[in-house]
Formats: structure tokens, sequence, C-alpha cells
């Protein structure tokens, strides 16, 4: 029988590792700096609007994170902002890239579970070295067929990863946390999306769900995916 | 018959088009900006020392430099650079991020011509989504059947980089301007390495050429390319 899904694409932070609560105590941290100069929504709603306006030169990342805060605390300070302060926030981001993974439930048998039947690949976006160094250390390296760091997840992005895998978007199905980047732009290649929530979701990556899509499924954990590819693949 | 070679790899920066001089007109600029403070000489040496230090957790690239420039300018001021300081280094980094791309003399002709009988890839380190930006912006884009941005050249990541485009280093030959990213390695994978010296070299890539290869070769131009190829191949 041929399979129908030829690909399996798993998203990485907070997918499979945990990383938005990694910037959500950097922020808290930042927050703290910054008490006597504002308060923290202030600060916080600054700093997305720093992120938001940076994304386009920086893109995804710890490093690009750090010069927005930075930035942001010249910012909100208006110029007053004091060299250890500066120096406290690079610390921040060097160690959120030292800061250990912690893998999200089930996430290593998941992998491993699909990557017995199917061609498994981790389509994540970030700086480059971070995110290989995430995976390295996660452990699950050798469990995936191939490894794509992108600099954006959009439709046209995933067409080239499927057809570098000797696929297309009607035989891929991508999981993630992200609506935005993992699920919506999947779908519209033809492909079948899997959302799995995670609790914190930055405010770059919100999105709606499709209005109505058989190519659609929510999952709450790792371990229901396994149950979609049957339904998908109409074996079950 | 067939060819020797199935893969040609280009580098990217300083290879096919200028880079190292946006770093060092940047370098002027921050020198400028805290002459003060300290002589220039020692201000580079100790950026210098910054870099080597946060490679490792920042990789390559604009946004890692930009970090080191702040992180040493809050040093040699011993905690005294102003946000104003800062912040001009912030805008010096985002500068570079949108610096129009400059090709090399000979670049479109030489890798238009080899493209028509290798497979041709472009193999480069830096940015992710800076080093796509300058590919962009570039238009050769078009011309290579694969572009690859890795975190760091080494001869494993070369293997990968070959295996993945169905080769192996024994039919692969590189180019590039650094003999410690894109010639060693290379050779090291059993591979030809092509050095293209150019007149600005940055610190961390300098190394000795090999002893004696018969798979490493110099050309003072991309036009002279060809003829190594015609070379290696046996027909000339």
């Amino acid at each position: 029988m041929t399979r129908k899904l030829s690909i399996v694409g798993f998203d990485a932070d907070d997918t499979l590792w945990h990383n938005e609560r990694v910037f959500k105590l950097s922020q808290d941290r930042f927050a703290a700096l910054l008490a006597d100069e504002t308060p923290p929504e202030n600060l916080m709603a600054r700093l997305e609007a720093a992120e938001r306006r940076n994304l386009g030169h920086y893109g995804y990342g710890v490093k690009g994170f750090t010069l927005s805060m930075i930035e942001t605390a010249i910012e909100v300070t208006d110029g007053r902002a004091s060299a250890t302060t500066i120096q406290a926030l690079i610390d921040i981001g060097r160690e959120m890239l030292e800061h250990p993974i912690e893998l999200l439930e089930g996430a290593r048998e998941a992998v491993e579970s699909v990557s017995r039947s199917h061609r498994v690949l981790l389509i994540t976006k970030g700086d480059l070295l971070d995110q290989e160094r995430k995976l390295a250390q996660s452990g699950l390296g050798d469990l995936f067929h191939g490894v794509e760091v992108v600099s954006e997840k959009t439709p046209t992005v995933y067409e080239t990863v499927f057809q570098r895998h000797g696929s297309t978007g009607e035989h891929a199905l991508m999981v993630g946390n992200s609506l935005k980047s993992d699920v919506l732009p999947v779908i519209e290649t033809g492909g079948f999306g899997v959302y799995l929530p995670h609790a914190l979701t930055w405010a770059l990556e919100r999105a709606d769900p499709p209005e109505s899509s058989h190519r659609f499924y929510q999952i709450e954990q790792l371990s229901a995916l396994g149950e979609v590819l049957s339904r998908i693949e109409g074996d079950a």
C-alpha cells in the first residue's frame, strides 16, 4: 500500500521542547531591571513593537531578541540606560543561548514512532547555530531524516523543503504549536496541518485557526499524533 | 564521459560579493565613536577577543558582531559607555544588514559558466536571513542548484552537504577566499579546494595553505576557475 503521507514535519520550539518559557523568564528579568523606569506592561508592549519592527532585519532568534531588548531599554529610559543595564541584557541573551533543553512530554516517543513509517523532518526557524545546539542537546537529532532551519515558514519555503526531500505538500503533514507558521502555510501547500497548542504563544505567532478544513487537526499532546496519521492514511 | 567533479561549491562573502569591507567600514565607525576612550588598535584587539569568545554562542554574522561591539564598548569604557553610543552601534549593525551587495568581478560569469556543466552550490555561513537577503540581492540566486547556509564549515558539514546533493568529497570542488573554511576542510573530505585570496581577511579566518596537495589550487580571479576545472577533469 502506498502511504498517503511521505513526510511528517515537526516544529521544534514548544512542539518538541520548551522554548517560550525561556523567553518569558528573560522578559521577567528585563522587566525587573527596568522596573524603576516603566511598568512591565508598557515595557513588554515596547519590546513587542521593537521585535516587529526589527524582524525583517534580524529574523527570529535570541540574538535579535537581545538587540531588541537593548534598543527598548534605551528607548524607555530616553537614552539614560546605563552600560550596566545593557550588559545585563547581553548576559540574559547569552544565558538563553546556554539554557538546557527540556523535552516536552512524549516528544521522543512521537518522533521515534513516526520515524519508523515516515520520513521525519525537523523544520524550525531561529538562529541557525542555536537551533542546531538545541537539537544536539535534545538527543533527538539521529531520529530525523532531515533538519531544515529556515528564515521564515511560508508556503513557498515549505514547498521547497518538501521538494528537497522528494515530496510535495499533498503528501506532507506538519505538526507544531504555531497556527501561523506550522499549520496554515502547510495547509496552503495542499498538505495537512496538526496544531498542538502550547500554553505560551509569542504575540507574533498568533493566528486564527482555518475556517474549516479536512486537512486541519488539533491534538492536545504528541501521543495523539499516531491516531491522526492513521485517520489520514485511512487505516483506522 | 563521466565527469570527475559533480559538485562545484562557491563561498559567498568575499568570493562572489564584497563583505569584509562592510565590516571594515563599520569597525572604522566603531573606532571613531570610541576615539576618546581608547586607541583604535586596542579597540580592534578587544573586539577580536570578544568575537572569538562569543563565537560559540553567537556563531557568524552581523547580529553577533553587533553584540560583540556593544560588549567591547562597555568593556573599554569600564562601564561608562553611554546609551547614545550603544544605540549608534545598533544602528551600525542595522545598516550592515541593509548594505547593498556589490558583486566581485567575474562572479556572475563564473557561476553561469560552471552551472552549465556542473551542479553548483552556494555554501556560506553567517546569519541565515542576512545571507538569504544578500543572495536575493545579488541576482545570482537562480543560477545555483542548491544553497546551504551552515553554522560552521567543517569537513563533516561539507560531507553532509555533498551527500545531500548526491555526491561525495572526491567529486566535489569548493572555491572561496578562506583557506580555513573553504579550502582546507574540503581537501580533508577528499575534494578539491580552490583558494581565491581577497585583500581583506578576517583574523578568525586566517590559516596556512596546505603543505602540498594536488587537490589545492590558487587563482587570482574567478575567471580562472574554468581552467582549473578543465585541468582537474583532464580535458585541457
